[in-house]
């Protein structure tokens, strides 16, 4: 709704990229087909700096398809958020439970687990992501390790180095990072794994210079 | 300790500056006079912007002295947090409790309280801050929401509207700020408040360019 009321808004002079990164779940009650989640930060990084440096329409939304395409996330929460209005968590997990493939929102995800240790969730990820990426050996790589708004930047660091490892044992070179909480789900914990594979134009296009609330090089 | 290691890796050529900005509590179970919460942060930025322009090691002190001086904090902590080693929560706080003027580590505050709408909490916070610094009307200030590690962005930012509106009442122009999760306790939810008075000087060392993990402009 809000994406189709800027649409109007900019008169017509727009065009939809649709993402589908999440890996956990290929359709869902909320979705028909793959869920877009934090992957959409890479696209919209890449498509705004192409925007920048003066691409046409048509030319950001076959960029913004083709980083889509390379792109897969998957995510883990521990908790529900909270939505003020509501007032009350949106689901309920135990203290020892976690939705493995959640979505952004708290959307279900693939299944309600016990708790592991983080290299067991990463390693569940990991191998969601890299059997779906189905990407060649040496393949240069962004991994972008996002926090759901509750977690705090030493549990994400602590993540980013199990998948980093991982991922690299399966023949990826992380190339390119960031881990911060920027796709976020109010006071939800947990977090997301996201690699989207780099070529030399999208990495020159991720590397230029951003400012904005979030971003900021 | 981990200072005064550090002081010794360095050889004597170091010198130090004791921070105090917390207003909570005079003295604690922990600390023989205030203790230095995140205004800590508001001095190593304008010291060490200082130090790279080749500021002497004196100059530096005094410059640390002076804005340590002008500078309060009060925190609030809407739950504990865990050491990872001790795998419990370091106390223990009720859903409806807060504890008013908490330590960076989780220390006890002023007093353990039901807990209230951010506007009470900020009227609380900023009410000790500003009685305790004594501006002149119309002052230059620095304000500094620093969140715990657990609280997401869109609750700092309802602090800094309450807090900002609440300072600007007293008299003080909010001329420069900075919203985030930088001095932390793992995954302790709350935050705090700080306030630093600005000079000339002392605002185009904070503006001065800076590249670290947590600071960026």
């Amino acid at each position: 709704m809000n994406f189709e009321m800027a649409a109007e808004i900019a008169e017509g002079r727009t065009a939809t990229i649709v993402t589908d990164d999440d890996v956990a779940v290929e359709n869902s009650t909320h979705s028909i087909g793959r869920r877009g989640v934090a992957g959409t930060l890479i696209v919209e990084k890449i498509v705004g700096a192409a925007a920048e440096k003066g691409a046409d329409l048509a030319g950001c939304v076959a960029l913004g398809e083709r980083v889509n395409a390379r792109t897969r996330s998957m995510g883990v929460a521990l908790t529900s958020c909270t939505v003020p209005a509501a007032g009350t968590p949106t689901f309920s997990l135990g203290e020892d439970e976690m939705e493995m493939g959640v979505g952004i929102h708290g959307e279900p995800g693939r299944r309600r687990v016990k708790l592991e240790r983080a290299d067991a969730i990463a390693d569940e990820m990991t191998t969601a992501i890299a059997q779906d990426l189905d990407a060649r050996d040496g393949a240069e790589a962004l991994l972008l390790v996002n926090g759901f708004g509750g977690t705090p930047a030493i549990e994400l660091y602590l993540m980013y180095n199990a998948a980093r490892r991982m991922l690299e044992k399966r023949g990826l070179r992380i190339a390119r990072s960031l881990v911060g909480s920027f796709v976020t789900s109010l006071d939800m914990a947990g977090c997301s794994l996201t690699v989207s594979l780099l070529d030399t134009e999208t990495t020159a296009l991720w590397d230029h210079p951003v400012r904005t609330a979030a971003l900021k090089w």
